[in-house]
This record gives structure tokens, sequence and C-alpha cells, in this order.
């Protein structure tokens, strides 16, 4: 028997459609190396002799995917949440990502943000940094460090912010360059870049060409910010008027999809023909209820993207969204799904926990590859959750306590964590 | 000096008006017995040795007042929230409350909701308990026990629903007469009953009748719910043709604030007939934001209640809400008008941390006589919060401190809590 072999036992939840769990009372998660082999009830006989991890009657998932997280500001995480997008990048965020230009005080907030992230359920993650470029390396460091996959990106913005941390063009593409250098001479291993224009207002045209020439010849995928807010969509328009819509001014810069991997942020007020593109470049949504719900952005219609068949994964959204916790989001997903069905749209089916759940795993995974899954051939990425804490009087099913999970838990109930395969160490951290 | 003075310090925070919060960085609380005499930067020369529990950089607030929660349903929080209101009480709500019949599981279940309500911030609640009188007082025991101080009611029911846990109207009323002796009988220094008719649907007119008796000889405050959704409602106005609108089904049986303190959760759908009858009969309206959106109920029109002087307080109102932490109600009570404003009505503006944690103290203490201010002659009840487990890089102010406790807590920030000027053992519990 292959030696690589390794196997772990629990109540194992996972998904392989959106519409439905996958629950295996008891059983057994069998890897090799960072792949998924199987998921059994009953051990077969060829993997006889291999030790077991038992966890009993704990709940195994696979690790949680966080499609949109701003790294620096998880400082002002629950802090100044009384405007909506523009009014508060200019009052909180601005002035908060201007500070990471001190590489102490970025070493500083950057060790609490990956501590955090570690402690959770999260996995694998897109992050934003800032447009500094030495900080950016240094949270990279500190990710490589804590074991979890993380695709991270360099900020760029050479327009409409305060001269404090506004870039040039020439010094917004050069910086990026030499960081992608940077990157890879440290050759990390679970780390790696992914381009990051802030969002159409932030980057003018000549910024976004020089972007695709970066991505083409490192073959980045991208992510940014796409229809969030009502003022910003209109603004678009205005510094945009060749766009057909504002997906379209990614488009015509080859910044959406088609040949690069991309994830954009939020979508709540994508209509049709946005919608379409989208499908059609292939272009991953990361559904960010909290922070949507928290600068009064609105709720995106996610069943209708479900419905069409779109991509689409979670995103805490830090710190427009408040925490990390990939469970809450889920909740704030179902929540917001459920205002919106009976405030603004009663034709889309408010979210289950199962939609949710795979949002959260295999439907932000697969911007990863094969992640978020227990199917055979999936990278080992799983979370060992300890609910005994949660004190019921009554039995409860595996999907019960999943769903309580969804509503209830902290990283009080993050009992264990592996990532491709590897378990990390939660403790001491 | 009287040595019944005692004094606490810290940054204490705490409202006189709905609007903003009073801040006294590192000051000092003075108290006597269970009242407050007052809140001083410098303390007053009259003071002097008396000994001072130093609570350092920690905050000091007003205990928390939750106006409406469902002591039994806190089994099944986080679960089966995929319904409206109505197939929700026959398909969860039901079936658990009439497992309280068995002294034995009410005990275990009890003591978990007391314990949790116990470990958080909460010091005073409006409580249902179920129809059952033994388990009723059962629950009375352990909140007396707890040292918080609380209103709690023996559900009334004798219609519409199932035949496994309705009571005849006979039954109702002298089940509840019998419920208040025993209560008198034991003599409670924290614990006083509260009446409790579920809801019109649930009452049938000559139970009402009963219960205005009862509440008359015993001259009882009263709890119920009103205008929670739709279809209630609707099964209202066929249930009462003669009512004007679904509170006036309770005040047509002198069931609704005038003479007896009353206390009404949700109001999602309360029109300005309603409204008025409320504030005329200064009846007191839980907001339970979180419960109207998991039943997909709506958001209520908060900004419009503060806008007419009612008074309102805030609910948790488990199990529809997911947690008795009512810092999270309060975020709750923040993004739900967001939403509302986003998407129903965009006249009447969202609240801020100033109004719900004003309605989460002094609006719903209001309903317990003095409590939840520290203003002088107010009863003392005081939680103090230790916040460095929330780390951040930056400074904070102690209204930023507080306003992150209002997204990020959870029980491990509560350090201590006085109620009546007692310190309660939270540890051992």
């Amino acid at each position: 028997m292959r030696t690589s072999v390794f196997i772990i036992k629990g109540n194992i939840v996972y998904s392989k459609d959106v519409h439905s769990l996958e629950v295996c009372e008891h059983g057994y998660l069998v890897c090799e190396e960072n792949r998924i082999l199987g998921v059994y009830q009953t051990l077969p006989f060829r993997y006889g002799g291999i030790p077991i991890e038992d966890y009993g009657d704990r709940l195994i998932i696979p690790g949680l995917v966080d499609l949109h997280v701003h790294a620096p500001q998880y400082s002002f995480r629950g802090l100044g949440m009384d405007m909506e997008l523009l009014e508060w990048l200019e009052t909180n965020t601005f002035p908060e990502e201007a500070k990471f230009q001190d590489e102490e005080y970025a070493k500083q907030a950057y060790r609490i943000f990956v501590g955090h992230l570690r402690k959770g359920a999260t996995t694998r993650a897109c992050i934003f940094a800032t447009v500094h470029r030495p900080a950016t390396l240094l949270l990279m460091d500190m990710l490589e460090a804590s074991g979890m996959k993380t695709l991270v990106g360099k900020v760029n913005m050479d327009r409409n912010c305060p001269n404090y941390i506004q870039e040039t063009t020439e010094e917004s593409a050069e910086e990026t360059i030499r960081w992608l250098r940077e990157v890879k001479q440290r050759a990390y291993e679970h780390t790696q870049p992914i381009l990051t224009p802030r969002f159409i207002p932030g980057c003018s045209d000549a910024l976004m060409e020089r972007l695709k020439e970066i991505q083409m010849s490192n073959q980045l995928p991208v992510q940014s910010h796409l229809s969030e807010n009502p003022s910003e969509i209109d603004w678009v328009k205005r510094l945009c008027p060749k766009a057909e819509f504002y997906g379209d001014a990614y488009d015509q810069f080859g910044l959406f999809g088609r040949d690069c991997k991309t994830v954009m942020a939020h979508c709540v007020y994508s209509e049709r023909e946005e919608l379409e593109r989208i499908k059609e470049n292939g272009v991953y949504i990361a559904h960010c209820p909290e922070s949507n719900i928290n600068l009064s952005s609105g709720v995106a219609p996610v069943r209708k993207f479900l419905d069409m068949g779109l991509r689409v994964g979670m995103g805490s959204d830090v710190a427009a969204g408040s925490s990390v916790n990939l469970f809450t989001a889920m909740a704030h997903a179902i929540q917001a799904s459920k205002l919106r069905w009976r405030m603004l749209d009663n034709s889309l089916k408010p979210l289950t926990v199962e939609e949710v759940f795979y949002m959260a795993t295999k439907g932000g995974g697969a911007f990863f590859g094969k992640a978020g899954s227990f199917e055979p051939g999936y990278e080992m990425d799983a979370v060992v959750l300890d609910d005994s804490g949660l004190k019921h009087p009554q039995e409860l099913t595996v999907k019960q306590r999943l769903e309580r999970m969804v509503y209830l838990s902290d990283d009080r109930q993050i009992y264990a964590k592996y990532v491709g395969g590897k378990k990390l160490e939660l403790e001491n951290w």
C-alpha cells in the first residue's frame, strides 16, 4: 500500500451540486498526498491497515473559499458603517490603506488579519492588498507561512483617489512588474499573484492597457469590483461612454474572463446583458452579502445567477463585511435573499442552506481548480468542526448540525483544518 | 460615608436619549445598593476612601434588555429557517414546545438557555415559556437563581394549534391562576410573571376575557405578538371582523396598554391607525430584526417608530432569531433598516449605532422601570466588556470600540456583569 495515503473519519458533509448536500455519517475520507481519493461509509479492504485520524462525532466539511476580501481593511472591521460605497472609500478606506506604506504598520496589521483568517474555516482566498509593493510582499510572506492557499493582489489605482494613495500610470505598471518579479523569486508554494485593478473609476484607460499586457505576459488571473452601488455605476457610465455596461468597460481591455480567469465582486445591479457577458466569458461572481447590506448597496439577485448557471462563490469583503467568518456570510446570503424576496422581487425565491454552502465551498473553490468538494480528484482541503459547545437537548441530524454552524459558529468550533492535504497548526499562531 | 456605596471604574458609555452616546473615559460609576448615584470623570471628594473596582481600559455599559425571547425555542436556534411564520410555527415550534410537558426535558433545555443568557450581555428580559405550568415554574426558578431580572409568561393558547399543545379555555385560565398562585408562594426577588396570550389567532374571545380578569386582579403586565407577517394579519382580519386593526383586537379586551403595561413584538406591518393606538396606549414595541428577516416577514419601520416617539426596545426573538446576543440584534437592526431604505422606502433613513444602542438599553429598559441607563436613580445593571481579543493595529476611540462590539462581539467579550447592583458569577454556571 502506498504510504502517502491517509484517512480521516467523522460526519462528512459536502456538495456535489448546488441543490443538495452529500452526507456520510461516521464516514471515511480517504486522501493521497494533496488529493481526495473518496468518501466511504465502509472503508474499502484495500485501505486496511492505514492509520485513521478519528474525529469521532465531529463534522468534516471542505475548506471554505473566500473569493473577495481586503486584507488591509481588517483593521477597521465593524467600524464606520454609516456610509455608502464612495463616501466610505474616501472616509474610511483610503486613509487606512495609505498607512500600509509603513511596513511596520503593515506587519502589525497583516499579522492580525492572517492570524484570524487562519483560525477560521477558510482554506483559500482571493485577497486585495494595497497599492504598496513592499507591504503586499510582506502579506504574501505571512500567508505563505500560514499554509492557506491564496491569490493576492497588489492594487492598481491611478485616478480618482486622494494623492497620498494614487499612483501614476507608469508607476502602477512598473511597480506591478517589479512585484511580480519579486514574487517569482520567492517561489511560494501556496501563494500566487492575482492582477488587481481596484475598479473602473480608479484605473485610467492607459493603465488598463498596461495591465492587460502584464496579465498576458504573466498569465495572471484577475480580480476586481463590478456593479456594486448605483452611484458607482452612474460614475462608470460617465467615465466610459463607449462601454455598453460596467462589465464591458473591463471586457474592452481584455480583463473580464475569456482568456484570463476573472472574479468580480458584487454584481448587485448587473442586468441581463452584463450577466450574459459574465456567462459567456466564464467570469466568477463573488457574492458579498454583508458588504452589500452594510454599505446600503442592495442585494444581488443570486437566485438569478444560479438559474443562469453562472459561477458564484462567497466573499466576506472585509471591511465592508465585518467578519472573515464565511459561515456568517452564508447566513447573510440567505437572510439578504429573503428580504429581497419580500421587499423587492418575489419572483426570486430565497436561497437555501444547500445553495449557500455550495457557493462557499465548491462554487468558489472552482476558481482555484478542483477545490471545495470531497469528490475524487479534488484537492484535500478539509475543516473539522466541533459543535459540542453549542448545546441542545434534542437529537440533531448531521444536516441540522451543519445548518446550525451557518447561523451559530465562530472560530471556537474550528477543531482542525487541512489545506492541500496538510494539517495546519491552529494554536500558537 | 454610607457603606452601601460602591464604585466601578472604566470607559463608561450609555444613552440619555436616542440620538447620542454619553462617553466618560476612565470614569467612575458610583452606585448605592441597587441604584446609580452618578457618572464622574473626577471622583467627588465625598466618595474618597470607598474601594474602587477598577476595570482598566475596558468598556462599561448598561446591561442589555431583551424585550422578546422564547425560552423553549432556544433548543432549535439556527434550525429550520426556510419557512414563513405560520408554517414555521406548525413545523418547528409547536412540536418542540410540546416537549416541555416533560419536566426532565424542560430542565435540560432551560438550563442551556439560562446558562447562555447569563453568559451574555443581557441583564433583563421578557420571556415566553410554553403553555405548561410546571415547566414555566421550573424556568422561573432557574432564572431567579441566575440573578437576572426577568418577566416570564406561561403561554395561553386555546385555538388554532395542534391538539397536543392546545388548552381548553377553562384549562388555560385555571392553569394561569394556579401558576400565579405558585409564583406568589415562591416570593421571587428577580423574577415576575407576565401575562402571555400567544397571539390573537391562538386565543379565543372567551379566553381573552378571562385573561383580562386575571390581568386586573393580579395587576400583571402583558406580552404578545403584533402585525408580524402578511398571512398572519389576514388571518386576524378574518378571525376578528369587528377589530379595526390587529392591535385593536387586543385593545377590545383591555390587553393593549392603557391600564396594563404591554409589550408587543414585531409591528412590521403596523399602519398609521395601529401606531397611533400604540402611542396613545403607551404600548412598547419589541423590535426583532433577525426574526423578521429569518421568517421572511419583512423589516419594521423603526425610523417611523422613533420619529413618532413610540417606546421601542430590542428583542432577540429566539428561535426565529438565532442568537440571544443583543449586540448581534443591534447589528441586524441597522442592517435591516439599510435594506429597507434601499429596497422599499428611501424616506426612512437607516438606523444608527446610537439609536440601536439606546433601544437595547434605555429604550427596552423602561419596560422594567428605571433601567438601561447610568443616569442618577437608575437601577445598577452594568456590563463590563473586554475587547482586547479583537485586535487592531490603530488607536480607537471609546465610541469606535462600542461600535465594534455591535458587529463583532460574542460572550467572550463579557468580562463582568452587574444586575440590580449585584455582581453575577459568570463562570461555573
